[in-house]
């Protein structure tokens, strides 16, 4: 009987009898489906209105307006000044003592050259600065795009036998995910990046790190075997176990920011002073000197691969572009300034359509080195130039140095960074609030790391998506009663003061009514009624009215507007009337164009309010109801 | 400014001065995550609670109950009489005289040999009868899933060419198409066929009523290029036109349902009198005699076929049981009994799965022959049994008699059958009430002439499914005013007397807050927030309480709970305070436990009412509103 299952003790009430005036439901403004479309498409896909500035400004004021929209340079460079300038110089150097051994970790969990990390740290940069709207974004290769792009690419090409072939898939690569970025941005359809939840995101970064962290170890212990200098390794982890932890206390932040530098410093040296190659420990090796050499001639787009590419292309592409959207608009939320979501996406995918020209794979905002960038006091998006500059002297003059540098080195720093994605207290929250998404979070984990990148997420988002659908599909119906004294009905299940009107059965549907679930709607709603009869026979009263309460059906379609007629059917058939009780405009207008005689939806029983509804329908009750009972009958519902 | 363009004038309201008590917002009964979980299973694969039935009887009337559950004849078939058995031995007859030429006719369209047709209109309706609800099916071979059979198996096998191995993968597509659909009805999945809306359907039919009619016409045309025999086609026409009209006159319905068979018996007659095959006419030839003969040897699930019939069964599968179940409960809705979607499923698909082994192809209840079969008065599921005997005599000794009918009569009764499922009233309706829906038809009917008949269905679907996604990803956040002199809070756009109350920005917010909407609906809110500023500020008014009215928030995820931490922070900026109105238990729960402070979701910015919060909130008004300026202060908004 009782739908939650619980017993619950609901009584009748008696009903108000000083009726006051009941108010019309009014007919919403007319509107041409020309207006209505065009509404539509506005709070669709222009949520933010970015017209807005421009109207009524003259035509110089108008471009200039334009032209910062496109290019948020000419805005903030204007106000710009050596003391911000100093700011963004100390963050910028912060940054780039980060962004060098990042960057060739990176490069090479992307199963391209080391170098690559480098050119990734030094174009992305200065084309971001002149586009992107954040004050904080530190823009390069991120770890999750890279082993995304490097474990799908390998796939069908093995990065060991033919490296060239891998170099060119990866450039082509971020030629289709900058594509598909600034497509996203410019059609407005930014929402897509929305499907990746939270919860999405933390299983598989989680998953994600595993996968790393396990591929780096490996190694790691693969060359303990060969040396004795295993004590490099309890060293590296308590320094990073330190680095980890300055996270919550940002005045160690300098720690953090510094010790991956410092660490490929001192093991440089180290591995330089003792000849460690000749150890069997393994060394980068000679790296080319120089900036960005043109790739316009790598990008490849020969039938073979090419399906490869557009999907690595779009699967990095939006993965990227989820952290750097992510990221801005934390750090602007945090100094109370608004990002562009739109803007940011395309200046993301031209910076990227640059960079695959310049021999930069898939970059975006990093969250690790924005968060030190952040810290370290940057004002404006100019310490991306700064760090620029420090990569491209490293490029151009201290590339021998990197000689030396052990590959295990890079390994320790990658693991770092990816043991720091893996987040539990975050997947306890999760647990602690909806176990659903706990579960969507589990399947992106496991999927992951049992199955594949690509899959696991998709398996994740379906499984999201699937929830939305049985969310419509089995819209919630609740029986609502009065709380004694006031004109308010609320849900019997949730307020116990709340009692049932006798006659009446009070429901609100608590979801748009369309395709998927009228079938649905009729057969509950029907169930409702049968048992609200088996209850009122027992009592000695008779249901008469069924109320609907449609505050929150917030659309209608075909179908839906049938599920009326039918249940108008059914409940003549059972001596009960419908009346509805606050249709939104839209609803009430599809309801009356497919009523014609009114036959379904009278005037007469549509009401604002579920008190003037009752009220006013009380007066006709057919039989007598026994008050007196009424008031002090208890019935188990 | 104005979010739906329309230019509306809108004007302050004075604030209800004698407030009373205002109610607490209950925190609703504790409930363990098991319990919900088992709330949740019922309310969403058990909504008809079949197990009510069964509640507090005896071990041997359960059991005789859960028999008659299974095979409803246990309980039709007890009160059967012989009054009954006239009504349905005259429907019983009455159909068969149209199955019988229509079997012959819809298996051509199949590409199966035409006894098929004969074949699949004697078994399953005998499985039928002991396993269905309705009272009104007649079920055997029906137009659309014959039709779409067809032409998804000649993509890989050409009947004409192997029609052996097509009859082959005809019966193993049944048997795939009678899996899925018992499937669906025992694990409870019957939404999925709710996909398939009305719109959808509309212009799926008319699309495949188009391809099949040129089909047939063309091979007409063909014909009566050889011969002068032309006047047939008029005839046929002007009958049949006459018998489709009379489907709204239930009077003529006898010329209806007896005209196939008077003009097969006409035509024949007349083709071997004048020895139509001399002529250039092709007839039916010769077709063996007997009942069924047992096929299980046919079913063949070798890979080379195996994923193209077990497509082609699924989307039969589908099809057919979206037009049994809609039939059924049509005719139940009229003659005011139920019949159980998923206890149909099972039937149909247990039907098709006895069928497949017995030489019958996919079948299930017929729209027209059910018309025919309610008209002619049939009063249970004994008229299939009478149709099915009637059958069986004419397998048994009328087969030779079929020998010359012509070919082109078989034509014009699949064209007119056909023909039938073009509905043009229903078509404008679609455009009347929502023009996403005629979209969605138009894009069926299309697809399907121009691209495949799966692709056709699958790309409308998607295009629904999309709809419904749009919509939660863009949710509609409406503000309300004040009804002058009541506690009603309204939409400011529907209702024109509703007006704004000063200091306030009143806000619904309409769907469930998730993962897919956080992004918009932040966006959305601000700028109602920033709008409002704009408006406030000209007017001397500041904005400092924004209430959420939650009632139609039906439920939120963990991303949708960081909304309103985010929310917060951002209103804290402006110095505006947040307040939330009647949040569903549900809602309540999960912004509680993920609010470990209460800092963000305050007890006391909670309430039952729009009225309570405003009358309650605006004793805390820091700037004296300026009342008597307000009362006649009429905004442009």
């Amino acid at each position: 009987m009782d739908s939650s299952g619980s017993t619950m003790q609901t009584h009748f009430v008696d009903i108000n009898e000083e009726a006051p005036e009941a108010h019309p439901v009014a007919p919403p403004p007319k509107q041409s489906t020309l207006h209505r479309l065009k509404v539509w498409i506005k709070e669709t896909f222009f949520p933010d209105d970015p017209l807005r500035l421009f109207k009524g400004q003259t035509l110089q004021r108008k471009l200039i307006l334009g032209a910062q929209y496109l290019f948020p340079v000419l805005e903030w460079g204007q106000k710009y000044n050596l003391k911000l300038l100093k700011s963004d110089l100390i963050s910028g150097i912060t940054i780039a003592s980060l962004a060098i051994p990042q960057g060739i970790s990176y490069a090479k969990l992307a199963n391209v050259p080391p170098i690559l990390g480098l050119y990734s740290s030094f174009v992305p940069p200065l084309v971001y600065v002149v586009l992107g709207s954040s004050k904080d974004l530190a823009v390069g290769p991120v770890s999750i795009a890279s082993l995304v792009m490097g474990s799908m690419l390998q796939d069908e090409v093995s990065p060991n036998e033919d490296p060239d072939l891998f170099l060119k898939l990866a450039l082509t690569s971020t030629l289709f995910a900058g594509l598909f970025q600034a497509a996203l941005g410019i059609l407005r359809l930014g929402f897509i990046i929305d499907f990746l939840s939270k919860a999405i995101l933390l299983g598989f970064m989680a998953g994600s790190a595993v996968i790393v962290a396990l591929q780096q170890l490996k190694s790691i212990l693969g060359i303990t075997h060969f040396t004795k200098n295993m004590a490099i390794i309890p060293v590296m982890k308590s320094v990073f176990h330190k680095t980890d932890e300055s996270k919550k206390k940002p005045k160690l932040f300098w720690v953090s920011a510094g010790a991956p530098l410092v660490c490929v410093i001192i093991s440089t040296i180290l591995s330089f002073a003792i000849k460690a190659q000749h150890h069997g420990i393994s060394v980068i090796g000679k790296l080319p000197k120089g900036i960005n050499p043109p790739s316009t001639d790598k990008l490849i787009f020969n039938g073979t691969h090419l399906g490869l590419v557009i999907k690595t292309g779009f699967i990095t592409g939006i993965l990227s572009l989820t952290e750097g959207i992510a990221v801005g608009r934390t750090f602007a939320a945090l100094r109370n300034y608004r990002v562009d979501g739109n803007k940011e996406m395309m200046a993301i995918g031209l910076m990227n359509m640059v960079g695959c020209t310049t021999s930069c794979y898939v970059t975006t905002g990093s969250f690790s080195r924005s968060a030190v960038n952040n810290n370290a006091g940057a004002k404006s998006a100019m310490s991306n130039v700064i760090m620029s500059l420090a990569v491209m002297v490293t490029l151009l003059f201290l590339m021998p140095l990197f000689h030396y540098t052990p590959n295990v080195i890079l390994g320790a720093i990658i693991i770092t960074a990816v043991i720091g994605l893996i987040d539990i207290p975050a997947a306890y929250l999760l647990w602690k609030i909806d176990k659903f998404d706990f579960l969507v979070m589990l399947v992106a984990f496991f999927g992951v790391i049992f199955i594949s990148v690509q899959y696991g997420l998709a398996i994740a988002v379906g499984l999201s998506i699937l929830k939305l659908l049985l969310q419509i599909t089995r819209p919630k119906t609740v029986m609502l009663g009065n709380i004694p004294g006031t004109d308010i009905y609320r849900d019997l299940h949730h307020y116990k003061e709340a009692a049932r009107v006798p006659g009446f059965l009070i429901l609100r549907i608590e979801a748009p009514i369309n395709f998927v679930n009228i079938t649905y709607l009729h057969e509950r709603i029907l169930r409702w009624v049968e048992e609200v009869e088996e209850d009122n026979i027992l009592k000695d009263f008779s249901l008469q009215f069924m109320i609907l309460e449609m505050s929150a059906v917030s659309t209608i379609d075909t179908s839906g507007v049938s599920l009326f007629k039918e249940l108008n059917t059914a409940l003549q058939h059972k001596g009960v009337e419908l009346a509805l009780v606050n249709p939104l405009a839209e609803v009430l207008v599809k309801l009356r164009k497919a009523d014609v005689g009114h036959n379904n939806i009278r005037d007469d029983y549509l009401f604002v309010t579920v008190g003037e509804a009752v009220t006013s329908l009380s007066s006709t009750l057919k039989t007598p109801t026994v008050r007196e009972e009424a008031q002090e009958t208890v019935v188990e519902y």
